[in-house]
């Protein structure tokens, strides 16, 4: 009874593994009849402080009406556990939340008020330390989508989300980095230009996200040839003994916020101008990058669907970087189809190893833009005269010394494997003759992505029918590949709903 | 071993009571090596439908990495098991979801582009059926935030939501009713307008809503004195008998859409004009109504601030009005402090009973207002000519009618009860002397959400210093009332936070 009394004074409860997936949401478990319910009045839905000696969260809470948990216990999701050190049995407080008053800046926002720097610090401060629900999180993101953040507000947000995580420091000399805004499946220029780069000498310490929206993101196709979640010691060794590196940018903490924000706008299936460039330039900067080339592709279903609308972005990019001391070149590129052939991870990563290791059929487009890209990196490092940049990375490229230097990178990561091959596969084909006039790049990352990608390393697509392409009755346009039958069951069932996928005739 | 086939085939799952109250969203908890999970892919965050006989919900999947369920069970959240009518035992069968097409006009909207009538059915048909994740349902309303919505989409969001649920029909003649446009408390005029305008002989069969972002509706204060959650054909049952009834509008199902997305924009403490508009005028037109009158309180510290935007919001109402085809009579009223004294469900009950039951010291304010709103709806229905409503309504609550047919009501609505004294009650007292010069009413409504209200209904405050009182040092100003002391203190604990929410000097 003593202790009873000491437990109801002090709303501490004894935590329980109840072994629940939350994904990024905090949860709280708690009988509907515990004696902190009970005398703080806590109903389903409150948000709660959890303390757990030094360390503390915010978490939502979910009433049990049933004997799932003893009196005096709390269970808590997986991510609440780790984020709070705990283990099972440890003892927990659990309080009231205090208004958040970040959130009153959200709101403002929504009516159209301009966001100081000041609030969009306490925003990300707020957001960083998990102290948003996801309702909250998709509230700030809408708010700022379409065109409602201005140039001054982008760059409070970068500057928040680099002041958010850590912030790396190579030393002496240009630190040089890629970045490709998004939308055209199969892009994977990044393993190449890297190796190019390093093996010319240059400072590249990449650090990539995974996917979005898009069924692969380049650490997804990374990481189905080396381990790619290194931390901040691991990177530095690998830069040190290498020169580059290509590494999940969330695994080093760099802009933590934008990993949190990731979340929701993938569940929304959103990624305004202004969350996106703050994203991008934030990990640039935090990663200490001082010259970064940007790509971004412009085509009917790619993400950025006019000329006008890619230079605005890159105009608007370009104040950003100069006003957070980034050097910046932006590159148009065509984004009428995907390049290479494969969409999805372990698919995007043998196109990669086709180009690096001179493969006669290796994708001559992906080829072209690995070499433009590095091309203007090498020119903006002065490691070559401007205009023979492109020489200079192909004579890299044909030599032999990118594929090499592409291997020591991997060895130095973890170890390299061969990317590997889904189990289930479906062929689709062409059912009239014809010439390829156009490609639904968003329609083709549907597919590959509800056929598993990027969850499923080794699901997509396999692309066999670009634009100009002449096509014989019962020729292969692409094959889905799967890992579970029911996902390629529903990827083609969602193909076969309209026949708008590749446009031939 | 069969029997493990088939249900590996038919993505079929035993379920198990877990007994977790997740409020109003649905969620599946499914083992991780689960034979479906595996073979269909899913993981953390899916959504999936899960269909059980002719029944069919979407819910947000918990992976669970423990002996929670056995293998071949799913468990599901209370309100996911409610929705699909199922039991312990019964047999589901789970699938991916289809893309939702409503969604991508959410993301229209966010981008700045208008709805047509036709988007605005499609998202309401899908919020109505639980297929928006509260992430979902936070997008659309922050998309429509702020002034995002024009008059023609606030006039197709109404005629979506009114038909999104049930429609009344109450035969010939008028049928009255009214709505105070929030953000003052205490202002609980509804039950004496009713019962004034019943007694007058007039159909008001009133449906009011719970709280959103305040320490009481009408329907918590009302719930203090009567059940108000009758189902439609008892609501009927009153209304035959007693001319009006004061009943929750969720309990009949009327825009049963509305009552979705407000559980969201009290989570995210946000209320916004078209949404708003919309919320108030399909609940009216719903239930019937064909003559309708608007209070709009207007102060500093209110919902609404100015005349200016009074006029505004009263302008839009009207013409969304006229174009649902409902009468409209919109009244701009004091909105610089609480009315009565009460604030919190059985505070304001008990300031009701006083008005109604002609005490000496009943509030002045409140019986004033309500005067005026009745006399307004006794012109409008042609009881009396115009000019003289506010002398007849003033006729009928002194003469004992009023509350001789609201004691009707509440009988008939289930007995009428005396609203309880919460046991936990805190003295704020003057620290000096003078004239009291402003009342921050968010402060306030904020202090009594904090002790529990609405959800404990004797919670709240109790006021004492309006606008213009002498005030002596040692006097009291409010008393903060609650159900558990830590509720209590912690409202004590903001109050204490800023000296401003009653300036005197």
């Amino acid at each position: 009874m003593k202790q009873y009394m000491e437990h109801a004074h002090g709303n501490t409860l004894t935590l329980r593994s109840i072994g629940i997936d939350t994904y990024r949401e905090n949860i709280i478990y708690m009988r509907a009849d515990c004696h902190v319910c009970r005398s703080e009045g806590f109903s389903a839905l409150t948000r709660l402080v959890v303390r757990h000696g030094p360390k503390n969260i915010i978490a939502t809470l979910n009433v049990v009406h049933s004997q799932l948990l003893a009196h005096g216990e709390a269970g808590l999701s997986l991510e609440a556990f780790r984020r709070l050190g705990a283990a099972e049995g440890d003892t927990v407080s659990v309080a009231h939340l205090d208004p958040i008053t970040s959130l009153g800046f959200v709101r403002a926002k929504m009516y159209g008020n301009e966001l100081s720097a000041d609030n969009l610090r306490a925003i990300i401060t707020d957001v960083t330390a998990g102290r948003y629900s996801n309702i909250e999180l998709a509230a700030f993101l809408v708010a700022c989508s379409g065109d409602h953040l201005n140039e001054n507000e982008i760059i409070s947000l970068t500057e928040a989300m680099i002041a958010s995580g850590k912030h790396l420091d190579w030393g002496q000399g240009p630190v040089m980095d890629k970045h490709c805004v998004g939308g055209l499946p199969g892009n994977r220029t990044t393993p190449i230009v890297v190796s190019i780069a390093a093996a010319a000498g240059l400072t590249i310490p990449k650090t990539s996200s995974r996917a979005i929206t898009s069924p692969a993101g380049t650490a997804d196709a990374m990481e189905t040839m080396a381990p790619v979640d290194l931390d901040l010691d691991r990177m530095r060794e690998v830069v040190k003994r290498e020169g580059g590196c290509i590494v999940w940018g969330g695994a080093v903490d760099l802009s933590p916020a934008d990993d949190i924000l990731i979340s929701v706008e993938k569940a929304l299936d959103i990624d305004s101008e202004g969350q996106m460039i703050a994203s991008v330039l934030s990990k640039k900067a935090a990663a200490g990058s001082t010259h970064v080339v940007i790509d971004i592709p412009v085509g009917a279903t790619a993400k950025v669907r006019s000329q006008e609308e890619a230079r605005s972005i890159g105009a608007r990019m370009e104040v950003v970087a100069k006003a957070i001391g980034l050097q910046l070149r932006v590159i148009l590129s065509d984004g009428s189809q995907p390049v290479g052939r494969g969409i999805g991870p372990a698919l995007e990563a043998q196109d990669v190893l086709a180009v690096l290791r001179n493969d006669k059929d290796a994708p001559r487009d992906l080829r072209d833009r690995a070499l433009t890209l590095a091309g203007v990196m090498l020119e903006m490092a002065g490691k070559c005269t401007a205009g023979s940049g492109i020489d200079k990375a192909r004579s890299i490229l044909e030599s032999g010394e990118a594929v090499k230097k592409f291997m020591a990178i991997c060895e130095a990561q973890g170890g390299f494997t061969e990317p590997g091959v889904a189990p289930h596969r479906y062929d689709v084909l062409a059912d009239h003759e014809g010439v390829v006039r156009s490609v639904d790049n968003r329609r083709l990352a549907r597919i590959a992505k509800l056929a598993g990608a990027p969850k499923a390393l080794t699901a997509g697509i396999h692309f066999h029918a670009p634009i100009g392409k002449h096509i014989s009755k019962g020729e292969l346009l692409f094959t889905i590949h799967a890992e579970a039958q029911g996902e390629l069951d529903y990827a083609i069932a969602y193909m076969k709903q309209e026949n708008s996928t590749i446009q031939y005739d």
